[in-house]
Formats: C-alpha cells, structure tokens, sequence
C-alpha cells in the first residue's frame, strides 16, 4: 500500500459548478459519477436533528448498497428544514438522475453549510445544468464551507496482483465533532468488492478515524462519510469468504490510510487552528478506552488554550485524562511531549525548559499518554484554541 | 426565606492571611472556625485524579459528618501530588487543630491553583501563624484566583419560628465543568440539622446548581462544595422525621437559593467572559433530560462564540440540542431569545432583527427551549466564549 498523487479511480469522473450559493462565482455544486454503478457504504451523524440530505441518502443506500452517482451543494446544509427539506433532497436526486439518464436510485444527495434555511432549488436547477464530466478535482474546491483548504488524497493498493486505487476528499473546519460519520467525506476506488463489506469495513474503521477528530466539540447535523466502489479494477470480488482474508486485509489497511488521512487534514484545518495535535494513548485497558482518552486530550479548551499559548501546563492534561471514566493506574501515569518525558510514574520530570519550548513553538504537537493498565492503543486529533477560532464563530453569519 | 446583607450565621467566624502563595501581599489564606462542633456535608469532584485535600476531606467527613473548621489556600491546588500531598493535607489539619486547640478530626482542608506542585508547608505554617478570628467577609476574597469578583450571598429562613442563617462564598472562574462538586464552596449556617439530613439535602441539590454550571467543559480535580450547620440558631432539630416536613422544606429552599446564587456566580465570571447566559428548558421528558439540554446549550463553543459576536445563529442551539440524546419531538421544537421566538414548531419565526440586535447587546442573555415531549424544567448557566478566555488561558503558566 502506497500514497500515491491524487487521480481518480479508474470510472469515476466528476464535475463542479458555480450555481450561486456562494458569491463571487465560487463553486459550490459538484457531482462524483461512477461509469457503472457501485456498491456503496456510508457512516451518518448521530445528531438528533440529522439533516434531509442525511436522512435521504441513508435511507437510499441502506435499500441495496448501491450508488452511481453524489451530487454536493454547499453553503446550504438543507438541515432543520423539516418536510419541504426532504422535498428538495428528493427532487435534487431526481433531476440528477434525469440528466445522467440513471437509475434516480442511484444518486445520492449530500450538503453542507448554513442550518436552517430551506435549499434554492432554482440554484440546485442552475447548477445541475452546468456540470459535467471530467476526471478533474477541483471538487474538493466545491464542497468547502470555512475551510481554508482542500481536503483529498490517494492511495495504492495491490489485491491479488491487482492495482486498486482508493481516493478520498473532505470538508470540515468548524463544527467538528463527529459521532459516526463527519463533516462530509466521499471515497471512491475502483475496487471489487461486496456493499456488505465495504459498509462493514467503513463502520469498523470509522471509529479511529473520523470519529478521532475534535475542533470544538460539537457535533453537526450534517455529517456523512460515504465510499464508493465500482470494481474496475477488475480484482478477484472481496467478499466474506475466507481465501480473500489476505486481500482483504490489504484494502482495509489502504481504507483506513484514506479515512485517517482526510480526518488529519480536517483537525489540521480546524477554525483559526494554528497548530495541529495528535493525541496517543498507550497501554489503555481497551481500544474504546485508548480513544476515549486521546480524544479528551484534543477536546479540551483549557489544553487547546495552552497549545496555542506554548505554555507547558501539563496538569491539564492530566485534569482531562481524569474527567474520563477509563481505567487509569493513579500512580503510573506517564506523559510524553515529542519524545521528552514530562510526566513519569505520576511524577512531575524536571524536563529541560528550553527543549520543551522548541517543541511547543512547533506547528505539529505530539502528545503520547502512557496509562500502565492494559496494552490497547489509541490516537485522536485536533487543533488548538485561537483568537481567530473566536472571531470566526463570532462572525459567522447564520 | 428572603436574601440578605451578606454576613456570617451565628457561631462562625472566619480569617485570612498572605501565607507567601500569591506575590505583592496578596490574601492567599483562610480559614473558617464554628465556635462548636458543626454538622457537615460535602460533594466532591467527579475527576478520576481527584486532589490531596479533597480525598482528605471526603474521608473526614464521611467518619461521622462533623466539622469545626476548614482551612483553605489558594494558588496550589495540592493536586496530582501522591502521597507526600496527602502527608501535606494531614500535616496542614494537624498544624491547624493545633493551633485552634481542637480535635483535629473536626478540621477539614481545602487548596486551590497550579496543578502537579507539592504543598510549600513553609507557607502554610507561616500563614496560620497570621491566622485569626472575626465574623469578616474578606475569605471570599483570599480564595480567588483567576476570578475577577467574590462570589458570596446570605439568606433567612424562619424556621418553626427561629430566624436561621444560611450563608456561602464560592470561588471558580476556569476548569469549570463540575460533576458533584465543583470549585469551592462553602455554605455555613446556624441550623439545627443532622448530617445524614444535611447531606441528603446537598446531594439532591447541587445536581440542579453548581452541576448545571459550565465556563469551559473541563472538570477539574478540586472540585468541591461544604456545608457546615452548628445549630447555633437553635431550631428544633431538622431530621428525618415527617413532623418537620414543612420546616426541612423551607430550609432546603433557603440552600438551594445559596447554591444556585453561587452558581451562577462562578458562572458569570467566567474566565474572559462579557455575557452571562441561561438556558431553561421545558416540557422535557425528565429533569435529568431537561438538565442536559441546558447544559449542552451553555456548553457549546460555536453558540458561545456566537453570543459573544451578538449573532442570531439560531442553527447551532438545534445543533446543540440534537447532540443530546433527550427525547425531543423533531416537528415541535421552539426556541426564544428571552420572550423573542425564534423558531416555533421547528419553523423559524421571522423575527424583528432590530429587537433581536438590542437583546443580544445585553450582559445576560436567556435562552428558553421547550421541547414539547413532556412537563420536565432545567436551567443551565455559563458564559460567552472570547478572545479573553484564550488570551487568559494561553498564558497561564503551570
């Protein structure tokens, strides 16, 4: 398994267009189209209040795990937007079935920015007419909101003497907190394989991946990672049988490369973030507990304020690993900024201040927790607190 | 029961010293003495690290739920300290019976400030040989530490005709985020009560009061909250019997006043905050739903930036809500900015944006949600999210 540069898999193309959510001609609307359909699979937020494109596209993929085609609007989440939101995520999906000349089962429906204002859809009509087909990426331009890049990347993986290719890109800077699913993430490959394994690989993987990630704690109504497979690359079906296990494994591990690497950009990218943290928990009793842990270290204001701040106050740290219900061991506590112990056995380390300056003063900080109880690992990631993430959110007209 | 010009309940007197913690002569030590033995009460930070003095404490009390005295310093919390903090803690209650010439099973001890450094007995010992007696206020003042006011109120209650007083201070300002517990407060009265009664009384109502406050999400290790009652106004005891039912209700009116006004205290001063919020909602399906609700609004970064930048972005308190898991009804959701609708059965209202821009200027803002799944209220307080909470908590050295 490689990263390789960015490329489409082989049958998808794509197109962007500017349909007039956003000012100043930028894009904001785009589709991914498979040549053939696909199997799909899709991971959704757990917030009560999921939005209409939410609800629609589960409901679609969920009927037989099959996709051709996600158009994307952003600026407009269609979230909080009741009957008539549902209208327009159905009536989206139709007249994008219409002018590909699909299957309208086959096309999903995804959006991203204000809540609660119902979706234009003179401008969903306007922007429709505009897209096309190309094997371009600009796309991951189209689906930003207050992100400040593009999220996308791509790897290679080899299934049985098969070169497979997976490609994902996604948003998401503010808002970020996501539970099952986040932000929006699309992932494409052309590999060979069932739609029930393909969602129960996305279920499994989600889990420390996105759901690793924190800007601000909060959860949106929009969150949504999907993955779309359309076996041209002409490998060997991966489906629950044994013989496969191996290149299974493979596509899982490239899978999960694809998701962890969007969901390290989105953290990177955090509202006003100037520094990006990653958090690892070792020797944690469970995997559940590792990440628990690691994504209270990334989540906490007071930690964030600190980052950003380059002050080592590592008593917070320990204040947030003990606001967890994980087990800990109270005297054999260990924690490590870089490489350099600050924490040993529950003891403060007399750490050489300027060292630790250095490091702090860096824009990737590494925290590693060592918890003595068990031998699961974990990793969660985030961004620091800012002026600027305040001044955002104090801005952001809703 | 009728709030008054803050003063101490019959029988307690209290005093302050500069021990050396603070610089430039600063009060940084206290203590609070009954002139008898007083029934006590406490609830106790929820954090798995839970401080020296607080495990100390906890386990005097629950011997025989009696106090005399609590001493008290600020800016060491004597927190994440091993064992040698809790030689420090029984070395301080030592030194203090001492000096008191009392036993030392009556006298409790509190710290507060920087995390992971080891109790300077020196100071200590230096400050109790300043320590004094006097019914004074100033106490409320020798806690603090990044808290900009004192938060301390009084109240009367008549009980069976007996005039009974019911006083607290409290201190707090960031790592607010209390579970049972929180900060410090401590409430001294001069009614004639049980322990048992007393704590029973405590552990109900700190859920609806300090536990419904939050400036940060992050809980901290000190948390705690002590109640002490030396039957000095000399009521006919309040126990479990149901004669007094009437009686023991108005007494717990009278602590709930004090809790919640020292709540919403600590609330207020927030670390960097202008505005102070309250969120009621109602017809929740149960108060602990209702209670949750609240809280995740008062807690949610993007709408206390939001209140900060003095934006109607209504969208975030539906995030907020939706991230619960309380029972909602997703068609009849209502939401008001003080008596403004802004979105009625899940349908925003139009509303007057110049009143909307006049009520969001304001320095306290209400917040009601009425879920419409049941009869259940909460209320929830905390504060606006500025570049003064990152500018105050980036610099804090540890």
């Amino acid at each position: 398994m490689q990263e390789i540069d960015f490329t489409w898999p082989k049958g998808f193309q794509t197109g962007t267009a500017h349909a007039g959510f956003k000012e100043d001609q930028q894009l904001d609307m785009a589709w991914i189209v498979s040549d053939v359909p696909a199997v799909a699979a899709g991971v959704y937020t757990k917030n009560q209040f999921q939005a209409a494109p939410v609800q629609f596209t589960k409901n679609l993929i969920n009927q037989n795990h099959e996709l051709q085609a996600i158009v994307i609007n952003s600026d407009n989440a269609n979230s909080f937007t009741g009957q008539e939101g549902l209208d327009h995520a159905n009536e989206t999906h139709q007249l994008a079935a219409n002018k590909l000349a699909i299957d309208p089962n086959l096309v999903a429906v995804a959006s991203t920015g204000v809540i609660g204002k119902q979706l234009e859809m003179d401008k969903i009509e306007n922007g429709l007419d505009q897209l096309g087909l190309a094997p371009e990426s600009d796309i991951a331009h189209a689906i930003l909101t207050t992100d400040s890049c593009e999220k996308k990347t791509t790897v290679s993986v080899m299934i049985a003497g098969q070169p497979v290719t997976i490609t994902g890109i996604a948003k998401g800077s503010g808002m970020i907190h996501p539970n099952m699913g986040t932000t929006l993430g699309f992932i494409t490959t052309d590999a060979n394989i069932t739609g029930e394994v393909l969602q129960g690989l996305l279920s499994d993987l989600i889990q420390s991946s996105f759901n690793q990630i924190t800007v601000d704690g909060c959860m949106s109504t929009n969150d949504m990672v999907l993955v779309l497979a359309n076996g041209q690359a002409e490998n060997a079906l991966l489906d629950q049988s044994t013989t496969q296990a191996n290149d299974l494994a493979d596509f899982k591990a490239g899978l999960k490369a694809v998701l962890v690497a969007l969901a390290k950009m989105v953290a990177q990218d955090g509202e006003g973030s100037n520094k990006f943290v990653q958090a690892t928990v070792v020797n944690a009793a469970s995997v559940v507990e590792a990440n628990q842990v690691a994504r209270a270290i990334v989540g906490s204001n007071l930690i964030k304020a600190m980052l950003f701040g380059e002050e080592n106050n590592w008593g917070r740290i320990v204040q947030a690993i003990g606001q967890t219900q994980a087990q800990i061991s109270p005297n054999h506590l260990d924690i490590f900024l870089a490489d350099v112990p600050l924490v040993k056995d529950s003891q403060k380390v007399l750490a050489d201040q300027d060292q630790v300056a250095t490091i702090l003063a860096q824009d990737k900080i590494d925290l590693t927790i060592d918890l003595h109880v068990g031998e699961a690992t974990g990793q969660a990631w985030g961004c620091d607190l800012t002026y600027k993430y305040v001044e955002i959110n104090a801005a952001y007209e809703g």
